[in-house]
């Protein structure tokens, strides 16, 4: 059975998340204590893969993922998850609410939950635990009396039980997690891909204009950028970007090699499924059979049959 | 004397970096448990400004920021500050690194000194806490025996000393803090400034090339640009920017009216000093004097004055 990473301790965010990257083989999921550990243990072919949180944690630092995904030896995306940030008030049987003096979790998802706790538990202490699911462990304990946790903690916990659902101050926020592994066979395009890569381009005023004008000119969406600071090469900047698309299509195969041309260095990290699976949108003039029609034409004018 | 909200609780890296915010002036500074909390209190008149993270921080979540910024009625930065982010070994007196069975922080502070901690006092068992300060405090109590912390929580912890500075993984990270206020009379221009806006276009293809080139065509050079999905407006996409110039410019109110033109909405979010005074460079086509020529030129051509 195949050893896959993650951020861990077991019971949290990214172990949920991390199953649901794995659901469609057997998989024997192993924590790691911060990110850069497990893709260095991807790297390392210790695992096959490893499931890491990229966008809007909450309680893996997400700028660590980002340059962790870029140093050192490349790695690619080759699945997506998307989580609502939904937290559970874990405690042991027979407790009630009022009962409670002490909620423990992560300073972040205490962050995260702030508003239904003083509405509802007015009373409570919080206490901060490294992870939700340390504050779920040491309830079990009987440490403190609650945890702030992921639902995934109670299949860890089991002599916890769920006391309040969906406690989450804002209720839509969602986390995004990327299950990542060592350069191979890339996934099967499937009409309803994404691509990701990390960009350095000089700190030149119009640049990234120029860049970005090569994805829309081929009628490639872009559905996030985030530009990073690069502290040891001055005068460059590094650009985190996701578009639609699978680096086999070939509007995305001939962006990547105008970006190639253009810019310092690009690294590829993934062409992957769409959690949401929605297909992307692409315009006559960027079709399969447009960039087929024009290659073809391209190649009678340059043998001179000119019909 | 006027009092300046800031994350709490005091002792942390965000205390450290709201006294450099206003060290031009008497405050009084007060916690705040949350940065919404914060500039709810700023909002509210309670206090006169804020000091907040914006970038890559240690125990403030900087998209937490970013939201709050953006909801609820407007605020305006008026100075930046940009602290290393450099951690110091805190413990109390007379207690040597290898009687230290105990190191307590903020569970982002603990994975930024996993390697050094790992090899300068590998016995060494990490604890949690909500945030760098309370993580002195405990040492002060004698709850635990050390203590990773900004440098500035020695002030409120006294009885605590440094027993060693500077023990980052990554010595060159930065942390970038703001402080806001409610709109009223902005900063004067410096020549070294810089100007935030956050920017709501729609979800099309090439619409952000456009935005971005209405920057670019007048020279405005772009520190930071990073997308933030909106919930509840389907189709719509927001983008916080962060570029060299005063809103007071010739070439930045130009900018501006174009995207005000362009977008859905446009928050402007505050022309400041940039932290490291470095000064902007403007083309000669982007000079105040280009734009108040070509201004006299057009009123000439629409008086008929075609000398």
């Amino acid at each position: 059975m195949p050893q896959i990473a993650y951020l861990g301790p077991p019971g949290t965010f990214t172990e949920q998340a991390t199953r649901l990257l794995t659901e469609d083989f057997d998989a024997d999921l192993v924590p790691y204590e911060t990110v850069p550990l497990a893709l260095a243990a991807v790297r390392a072919g210790e695992v096959l893969a490893a499931g890491v949180p990229v966008e809007n944690s909450v309680e893996g630092s997400v700028p660590a993922t980002l340059d962790a995904l870029t140093t050192a030896e490349p790695l690619v995306a080759v699945q997506e998850a998307v989580l609502p940030v939904q937290f559970d008030l874990l405690a042991r049987p027979g407790v009630a609410l009022s009962e409670i003096g002490t909620v423990a979790s992560h300073p972040h998802a205490l962050a995260q939950v702030r508003s239904w706790l003083s509405e509802n538990m007015p009373g409570a202490r919080t206490r901060a635990t490294s992870s939700t699911a340390a504050a779920a462990a040491e309830v079990a304990a009987g440490e403190f009396d609650a945890a702030i946790s992921a639902s995934v903690a109670l299949d860890h916990y089991p002599s916890l039980v769920r006391l309040v659902g969906g406690i989450a101050d804002v209720p839509d926020a969602v986390t995004r997690f990327l299950l990542v592994r060592r350069p191979g066979v890339l996934p099967e395009p499937t009409g309803a891909d994404r691509t990701s890569l990390c960009a350095v381009i000089s700190d030149e005023v119009g640049s990234l204009v120029e860049m970005l004008a090569e994805l829309a000119l081929r009628g490639i969406n872009l559905s996030r950028i985030e530009s990073r600071p690069i502290k040891d090469r001055f005068g460059e900047y590094r650009f985190f970007l996701d578009f639609d698309g699978h680096v086999a299509d070939a509007r995305i195969g001939d962006a990547l090699t105008a970006l190639r041309r253009r810019c310092s260095s690009v690294r590829f990290l993934g062409s992957y499924p769409k959690a949401d699976r929605s297909p992307a949108s692409v315009r006559p003039s960027a079709s399969e059979q447009a960039f087929q029609t024009s290659a073809n034409w391209l190649e009678d004018l340059r043998a001179g049959r000119l019909a």
